[in-house]
Parts: structure tokens; sequence; C-alpha cells
């Protein structure tokens, strides 16, 4: 890889009305706009005016159907890749899949194939699928444990990058002219596991980045060795430096522990921005769209989703970071809820402060364009952070507003580019092509 | 339904090369095609500017590696259906996939949403796959036998019809105003069968279609049981007029006995097409594409694929149809067999004359292009099949052909649209929306 002028890296969450579930109230369109084909085009054509590197679809195989929340995956990740890579030029897309729900030949294939018909454009999301909801539409087995489900997804990977290199018309022979192809470029790959048993070859050659650039976004023990072992944009919520710098430093050591080179990882923690004229603005906009209303809302959601007492409670008093390590067993994402207890392990905060630190779980950036343009050149000037995905509380408000107001500071900063360098993601994030 | 005049309905294979396993040497392009996306694109336009109901990309998840053949099926299908209705309006894409390697709620999501995103125009061909070579993918599992892979096949579209009609925005009542949705247009499906258990609801809404047309390919027994229950275009191979009407009978008779009303039931065969400026040139044109050389060439291949005696055989003598029925429990498509068994029924053919009547086991019209058109309309005006699906021996240039000169003959003839009609593909093809 040859070392070029290190810049800020950007994707943006596309999910339906946007990140937070109650924020839609205060959105622009209708209804309607979430299974409308032209409505994730116009999004993405705002990503690409953005000069984000990529839109990302998070993703979940079953329909949450809370009457008081909103749907917030519907259309498929994979297809979704497809068609927008088909009308919007230059912009990646991370597709979310489960490695619990797919079986790796069919899952190796389609990404391989988009990132062929996209000419390098696919991110490729692995997750361990963590719900019920999703285990009843997949038939009568229950949810494997978690250390299973993560042994499973990391034998997933194996196998798909094995698949991935199956075919390689670079392997290509001198091919007499009585032939179409010199076949031992294509070679089976017997792989014999705990969880897969696959033959090869894929029947379709590598594609134009080797294979899709691989993402992670666990946060358990058991996402820290899978990001260690496979992943190279690794999603996830810092919500401070000293946190981002442990974790940093956490998937590194693990992958050096694993023989890998840690070059080629990359951290793009999930950022919530809300902007406003002012910073009180913005804190009135944050209270709006987290649904809580007001700041004694933000400080008694903060009581109720942490089990404290609000009879006792005091919302100015420092907190203890030992309170809120999240047991590693629970049913859903251990991740997600790291972010508060690393926060609290470093910086000395009252529940009034910590409201205003997060939404969503992921760093919150509140305030004018500049400030909120400081707070994410902050963590990325030292290499806390190679970048950020954008999750906006609204789409497409949020997105605009950031892209009108917020984009234009990181390029006049000579952050973030003006236009778009390099042919695929993995140009763009100074990745390495696979061997 | 309402009943609008009846117009031929034509669909295009499109894999890779073409059709025909040799006709690759006298192809124009290069190797470099089958995995070039603007390759596939230039196609879809080729048909789209041919007025075609679809491209058909038939499939098969393992590669082949023969090398002296071609591989036939690589960039996967349903990637190709997002990525092509991207790029090229109207046209729809029959897309192929296994009911025995894939799940219900992945496949009910990712047909749906590309239903979804093409504005209707997705067509699913389900066949139950009958390779080792695709079970060797798919785990150490051997292939399950016929009669279970369509009972298997046949519970498979029992449970996407389920899922696609799980969430309608149609059924959705008055939503208050501090609600997003009426979450009781979708409902959970609770399929508790004997290959799946799938409790729904599907997270992708009903699509511009209802769901998408089912395609079926198989004319087995167990093929036609679900042509007769599911299938709404039904591909197989009908060499004769007799054949087709009995083979239309039967599958409609079929689905009668399953209660189900069989105007719903589209018969549009393969079709190979190789055109010349006269007879005697198409003919040539014949034994070079089919590898064989010469009318020589082509009866011994008849011999040796028959498994008769090369010494003792006349080329010239009758042929008895009883010494050709497939046997129904051999491992590969048993309908690619009957073809020739149901021609030999009903006419009385010796094996010169049998060799020019099918290639690829689809019916061959071999001549100038107003013999290709009669050929097509005959079989057509009087209902014994509703279209045809071309299976050009050689891509693009034998799709290149029929557009400049078999295309104009049958809009001329006032069979075939000058321009596109309908939104949707069921418009096209007067299928009915499914309640």
């Amino acid at each position: 890889m040859t070392e070029t002028k290190r810049r800020l890296n950007l994707n943006v969450g596309l999910n339906t009305t946007g990140y937070l579930p109650h924020a839609w109230k205060y959105r622009s369109g209708t209804r309607h706009d979430i299974n409308d084909p032209a409505y994730y085009r116009r999004l993405s054509e705002l990503a690409h005016r953005g000069r984000f590197d990529a839109v990302f679809f998070s993703d979940h195989p079953a329909l949450l159907t809370d009457p008081h929340s909103r749907p917030f995956h519907t259309i498929d990740p994979l297809i979704l890749a497809a068609s927008l890579t088909a009308q919007v030029p230059d912009i990646g897309v991370v597709a979310t899949i489960s490695s619990t729900y797919n079986s790796p030949y069919n899952l190796a294939r389609r990404t391989q194939s988009i990132d062929i018909v996209s000419g390098g454009r696919l991110i490729v999301n692995v997750v361990s699928s963590f719900n019920p909801n999703v285990a009843a539409n997949f038939g009568n087995d229950p949810l494997p444990p978690r250390s299973e489900r993560y042994a499973r997804a990391t034998e997933f990977l194996d196998v798909a990058k094995k698949l991935w290199a199956s075919w390689d018309p670079r392997r290509e022979g001198d091919v007499p002219e009585d032939q179409f192809w010199d076949a031992s470029s294509a070679h089976s790959i017997d792989h014999d596991g705990t969880y897969f048993h696959v033959r090869g070859p894929l029947n379709v050659p590598r594609g134009p980045q080797g294979h899709p650039v691989i993402a992670q976004a666990g946060a358990s023990e058991g996402g820290i060795d899978l990001a260690a072992r496979h992943g190279e944009i690794i999603y996830c919520n810092i919500l401070s430096r000293p946190a981002g710098r442990a974790f940093g430093r956490k998937v590194r050591d693990r992958a050096v522990s694993f023989g890998r080179d840690p070059s080629g990882i990359r951290i793009v923690p999930g950022l919530v921005v809300i902007l406003g004229e002012t910073r009180e603005e913005a804190l009135r906009k944050h209270e709006l769209f987290s649904g809580t209303g007001s700041e004694d809302g933000l400080i008694a959601r903060f009581i109720r989703e942490n089990g404290l007492d609000p009879a006792t409670f005091d919302p100015d008093a420092v907190l203890d970071a030992e309170r809120f390590v999240p047991d590693q067993n629970r049913q859903w994402a251990v991740g997600m809820g790291l972010g508060l207890s690393e926060l609290l392990a470093h910086e000395t905060l009252t529940a009034r402060q910590v409201v205003r630190r997060s939404e969503g779980h992921h760093r919150l950036l509140l305030g004018t364009p500049e400030e909120v343009a400081d707070g994410i050149i902050d963590l990325w000037q030292d290499g806390t952070v190679d970048g950020y995905t954008l999750q906006p509380p609204r789409a497409p408000d949020d997105i605009v507003e950031f892209v009108e107001k917020v984009v234009p500071i990181l390029q006049d900063r000579g952050v973030y580019p003006r236009e778009y360098d390099g042919r695929t993601i993995r140009d763009r994030y100074g990745l390495p092509y696979p061997v």
C-alpha cells in the first residue's frame, strides 16, 4: 500500500426515517417513503453530493411491529446495494448480512457479484443475529449461544474468503484457440469445518477489490475477535478519546496476536449530529428528536434505562463507571452498552452531562456546524478514529443539513475531499488489496 | 382480468456466451465479457430494443469447470436483476433460484425487494437443484431424492406466498398523528410445515405485482405438479403442436384438480433460432454452432446421446417413440428429455429430420427471418403456446440478428408490440394480480 495523505472517511447510515426511533415526527416526507425506491435513490444522491464514502444499511431480517415505533429495516440491503450502485456513481454501500442465517456459498456469490457489477464498491457488514424474532423466521431452532454464533461467523468469513479467491482469472495460462478459458484458474476449496462443508469453487471470479471490504460491528469479546481476524472497517460506539484509543489498541493488539497486520483496520464509529444556529437550539432539537421532550426527560430516560431509583438519584452527582458495565451474556448486542462504561472509566461526568454525550448509543455532537466539525476533526486528527458513520436522526433532513453545513467546513479545513478519489472503496480507505 | 387483444410474449435467455456450449467460437467479443457488467447491460438494452418482455437468467450455484466448455452461470441472477432493472427501463428479469438451497424468508424478502425497486418487473424461476456439484457447495448432505425436492419446492412457494402477503399497507386503518403506521397491516404467518417453520411477517411489504410472477421449469411429474400449483409462466421444451397441446392441457387440468383457475398460466417454451439468408445457410450455421460440424456430425451426436449402435443405425429410418421416454428417476432434469419422446409420439420422423427440430433440447427454428417468424406465429396463433423464451446460440450476435430481422416482421404482422405496454410483467402477460 502506498502512503498517501491521510483523510477523513465518512459513511452515512440510511434506515427508513432515520436513526432515532422518535425523530420521524420532525422529518419531511411521508410514511410511504420507506418503501419507495426513489427515496433511497434520493438519499444516496444526497450522500454522493456530500462525498460520503458509502451509505450504510444496518439490517435485521424480521419486521419490528411495535405500533409506537416505525419499521427500521425493510428492503433487503444486498438488493439496495445492487440497485443503488447502478444508479448513483462513486458511492459505496455497506450491506449488513447475517452469518447465522445465510449460507456462505450464496452469500459469497451474491456479494462478489455486487462488487463486480458496482466496480468495487461493496462493503459487507457481517453480523451474528442476536434476536429471537429473527430466529423464528428461520426455523424452530432457538438462537445458538453467543459463543457459537461468533465461532460460526468467524468460520463463515474463513469460507467466504476462500470462495472469493477460488476463481482468479489472473491464474490463467495460455488458452489454446479451441478453448474458451483456462479452467485451472478455478479450484475447489474443499472446506471441511465445524459449521460448514463447502467444495467450491465459487462461480463468480475475483472482483475489482479482490473481495468486498469486510465491516464488523460487534464489541463483545467475540466481536473483537471477529474484528481482529477479519474486520477492515470497524463500526463501533466510541464516546471519548481515551475510550477510542483503548478500543483501537485492543482490536489492533488482538489482530497482531492472530498474526494479522493491523494496518488494514479502520475505526469508523457511529456518530449522531444535531445541528443548530446555536448550541441552545441544538439542545432543544436533541430533546425533541430523542422523544424525551426536555432535559428532565433525557435524565428520566437515563434513570429508566439503567435501572436506577428515581427517588434517590441525583443527576448532578458524579457517576460510577463500574455500575454501567454491561453483562457479556445478555441477549442483545453487548457492544451497544459498552460505550457508556468506557466513557465513564476515563471521564468524571454527571448524568446531566452524560445524556448529552451520546444518543442511540453513539457519540453525540450537538451545536453549530463549526462546533460539530471541530468535534469530528478532534478525534480523527490524532488517529483515535479514521472517520465516522454518520447516523442522522431524521432522513433526509439531517443528511441535507450535514451536507450543506458541515461538509464544506471539513473540506475548507483540508481534511475531507471535494471530489471522489480512487476507484474502489479500498482505494478511498487506503485498505490493502487481498493477495 | 380484463380481456385485451392477445399478443405474443417473448423472453430472451442471457447466459454468458449464449445458450449453446460450442457456439462461442463464432461469437464476437472476448472471454472477459462474461464477467463484465457492461456486457449484461448491453445485452439487456438490446433486449429492450427488441421489446422483449424479460431477460431470463437460468442458474446453477456451482462452477462448471469443464476446460472444453465455458462457464455458463456466473454473476448471481438476483443481483443482475436488481442492477439491470435500475439501468434499463421496462424490461423484466427472470431470476432463477434454488428452493433446495435458500431459506424462504431470505428469498421472499430479496425477491419482493427487487419487485419493489424495479417497479414490478421481477419473475422468479424456482428450481429444485438436481446436481451433486451444487449439493457439495451447501454441506455434506447428499442431494435429497426428487420427490422430496419437489415437495420442498412446493412448500417453499407456499411459505413465500404467505410472506409476500403478510405486510400489506392496503390493510392500514386510520393512523393517529402520534403514530407512524398501523402495525396491524402486518401479521405473522406462523407457518409450521414439513420443511419450514417461519413466523413472519416479512419486513418488506406487498410489492407492485402483489408478489413477483412465478416461473416454473420442471416437466417431470413433480415439476408439473409444481407448475400447476404455483407456476404462472411455464418454461418448457415443446417441439411440436400436438406435444405442446398435450403439455398445456396436462398442466391446466392438473391446476383445475388443485382448485386453481388455469387462466393464470402462460406457456412460454424455449426456442433456438438460427437465421440465414437462405435455409441452407442456416443449416450450415446449425452444424457449426452445435459443435458437430456437419449433418453427419449431428446424426453421430444423436446416436451417441441416445446410446444407439452406430454400426446398425439408419438415420433415414422412422424412429420409435417408446425408445426415447426418459427415466423419471434419473439424476438430471427429466423435463429436458421429454421433448423428443413427445415429438415422436405425434409425428413420424427420421433421425435426419429430428436433429433439425431441436437444439439444446428446445424447439429449433432454422431459416430465413420470414420462415422463423412463420414458425413462431404458427404455434402461438392457436394458443398452443403463449410465447417463447428465445435461447440465442451466441450472445450478443444471435440476439442482434433476431432483433433486427425477426422482430420487425412480428411487429408488421401485428402479433408483437412496437412499444412497451402496461406497467408490470403481470400487465404484459395478462396475468392476474394476487388478491
